[in-house]
């Protein structure tokens, strides 16, 4: 027991590995947002503005976006199939959404929608969404190989898990990354290998950088057991053509590394000259197979048009692993039992939306569209705005849900930010927050070239919004650049 | 990469964490039962019985346990808010179940129910369990202390995660235990001190024993951090008495152990001279507040009464850390952004059942009542029964849902199950499956004393199949000692 303290466990005898995951997304910034807003319940007026704004995270619902009635029906039914079958029923849901709720209950042994399910997710639920993988790639997909995750974030911490042994073990990832993946590394012990995305050609993956970090952490004794692509990007926003996805499986293969493809934006592209392509199609139109690349795709029911962050829905696909080592993944999701069985189910929603014929056909897709559309426009409006500020530049956002400009700062404000004993990115993100209510997140939070700045910002404020947020950014940057002018 | 492997990931080289986690509630018996299963969907008769009846595992719904028709209504409700003002819903769902779901749906900011939450979960919904625990205990609870979580095995993880450092840390953990345990300490890479329950007097936990296996621990340079406590016990079925527990808090402060209290049977008592009194409750009478002991309660929605295993509903209620350690939970916490909602919604209402005067009261009652009523006679007939049986001894199920049999096996027995490359236990209870299909899960995956046998069998087969189980347990046993005999 340290003498000084009445505690038993302390910060200096918790699990250093704890000590050191950072995860920015939800850090220093956004606790001071959630001060700030208490304070303007507690004494409305007492800031120049009237609300915060969370553009820190990827969390469309809760800025207004309004959920997928479709989906919302049939989770609704199958948390309460005893109004299955009751005249009620029929004005108040859709048919087919009637209908699909009763083949998921039929799916579900004992049609207990409320029993742990088979580890992997219930057996109906991963035909639907190996279907849909199958319909979205035109390749097979097998059922074996789904495993349903509470969201896509245990997914990845299973693998980061599974692969890495000590802190020799290097898992390959991009700068700027998502958070989750520097936190799961550090958790889990590991090292993480940073290749640079390029910010110049709207954050491109090129086959030399990754070539480079690959060779620097090998001469460093680091055995490199995989690497991350995040595509569409976050925080960067770039969707991959399929050529560089190419290279980057041909890569992965000689070098005989795990692909761990981050996939959960599939469904958030903006921009007509770019399409989503799974890694896994990408790689059996190459012709390689399950014996042939090792390959972990995650997906996620709170991204796309649907943003169910609340549901933790998720799975990851996984193949190319022997069946022993398979076995073992499948131990470990084991000893939690399962996943939530409401997030399976709106997962193989997500894979298997209603189709052209079924009754809410056409409300779903206006639902849908009306909502990829606005979030275009949003990106576009945002990427214009930032792009119009003295010192910042802003690669487009072709897909995902972020911007992440550079912001370029004075010494002066450098300096400024050292005497604050902040980062500049954290102190410009501060000031910010306190000026405007605009909660982003500083750049140092997802990495990025030593010597330069950012933040990312979601595209997710309402739309009627944007307009009043782009005029409080402008305002607060003009000064805030005044300010600090050498 | 492995030479003779075209895949980059072997057996060989995964963190040898994973591969010396073991979990037998779904191991080697539950996957022959699998197959078993699939037997008998394409070959009807191909086995001595119909169906295969699943007692490895706490699965009430699984085996035809009903929902509770109260929460079921409200997360349906939750899910589908659009309805809540619709004419119809009135003719579908009980008053205060549409009043209980406007409640909740106001306490999340936004109404958004598809938005990931505070990582802690919901505030209103932590300020509703808290009032619960409140009301259950005596003394208050702070909604900060409450940390949600998908059923309460991530809460188990997240405590191994900080407090295991190396294989030099050890947690203390009952023998017979829970697998997770076992499971998630292999898998932070720990050492699991073992402290034995004594079967003779209905596996009594003693305080002399927990201190030789401390001080033995310490003698190996074992650092201690921490005592499993599981009330209602599993797979053990014992429920401490007061006393007891104050002698359990005592030996923790002394030690400076911090108590990780699995109470997620608390609704599960069976017996008239035994309650339940959470860990909390013990030690805040003993006069022992935040700064003086350092407890962790598990609670979730999958036990009790309800039984709502495939929800992932639960939390900890985290007391007696220093600020700066809570930071840290907190952070650990936040990286997986929240839990599933509709757990931390029917965690809330498992916390805050219906109420005297609620329209829903009556029946909500008469459920609940039936419910534990019959597992208090099928524990009974259950427990009656393995007595009855040659060579077989059970304590009494007082609460949780697990009869845990010890079965003195014959030489010759043994000898067959060291031919057949198994171990006593594992042999008896895979020849039970493949005369019964009763599923049972054998003590090697719980812990024993050496030498000794047992197996776990839950006590939720639906009632009017206990006599059909009862015969084919005891016609097999009755074969298998006459075949076995020495």
């Amino acid at each position: 027991m340290a003498s000084d303290s009445p505690f038993p466990v302390t910060a200096q005898n918790i699990n250093p590995k704890v000590l050191k995951c950072e995860y920015a997304v939800r850090g220093e910034v956004v606790t001071l947002a959630q001060n700030l807003q208490k304070d303007l319940q507690a004494n409305p007026g007492s800031h120049p503005f009237d609300e915060i704004l969370y553009c820190n995270i990827g969390n469309p619902q809760s800025l207004g976006q309004q959920p997928i009635t479709f989906f919302r029906e049939v989770l609704a039914l199958c948390d309460h199939p005893a109004i299955l079958d009751k005249s009620e029923t029929q004005g108040l849901f859709s048919t087919d959404a009637i209908q699909r709720a009763w083949q998921i209950v039929d799916q579900i042994p004992g049609r207990a929608t409320g029993a742990y399910s088979h580890s992997q997710g219930v057996k109906g639920l991963r035909d639907t969404i190996a279907a849909g993988i199958e319909e979205r790639d035109g390749f097979p997909a097998n059922p074996d190989d789904i495993f349903m995750t509470d969201g896509a974030s245990p997914a990845v911490h299973n693998m980061m898990q599974l692969l890495i042994r000590s802190e020799n073990d290097g898992i390959l990832c991009p700068i700027p990354q998502y958070p989750l993946y520097s936190a799961s590394i550090a958790l889990h012990g590991g090292c993480l290998v940073p290749y640079y995305l390029d910010e110049a050609t709207g954050w491109g993956l090129e086959i030399p950088e990754l070539k480079k970090q690959l060779e620097a952490a090998k001469s460093k004794g680091i055995n490199v057991r995989a690497l991350v692509v995040i595509n569409p990007g976050n925080p960067t926003g770039q969707v991959l053509g399929e050529a560089n996805q190419r290279d980057i499986v041909e890569f992965c293969k000689q070098e005989g590394l795990v692909l761990l493809a981050d996939e959960v934006y599939q469904e958030n592209v903006y921009v007509p000259e770019k399409k989503f392509h799974s890694f896994k199609k990408v790689s059996r139109s190459m012709g390689y197979g399950e014996n042939d690349i090792t390959l972990v795709s995650f997906q996620s029911v709170s991204k796309g048009y649907h943003g169910e962050c609340g549901k933790r829905g998720g799975y990851m696909e996984v193949t190319g692993f022997s069946a022993e080592v398979r076995e073992q993944i499948y131990k470990v999701a084991s000893v939690n039992l399962c996943s939530n069985i409401s997030g399976q189910i709106l997962a193989s929603l997500v894979m298997s939306p209603p189709k052209v014929g079924d009754e809410s056909y056409d409300s779903f897709m206006a639902e849908k569209e009306n909502i990829l559309a606005s979030l275009a426009r949003r990106a576009k409006t945002l990427e214009d705005a930032f792009n119009k500020l003295e010192g910042v530049t802003c690669n487009k956002a072709e897909g995902a849900m972020y911007l992440f400009p550079q912001i370029r700062l004075s010494e002066k404000a450098i300096k400024a930010a050292e005497a604050a004993n902040a980062t500049p990115d954290n102190f410009y993100c501060k000031r910010l927050l306190n000026a405007t209510g605009v909660v982003v997140v500083p750049g140092s939070g997802f990495g990025q070239v030593p010597g330069t700045w950012h933040f990312r910002c979601t595209i997710l404020p309402p739309e009627e919004k944007i307009p009043a947020i782009v005029t409080r950014l402008t305002e607060f940057h003009e000064k805030f650049m005044d300010e600090f002018r050498d």
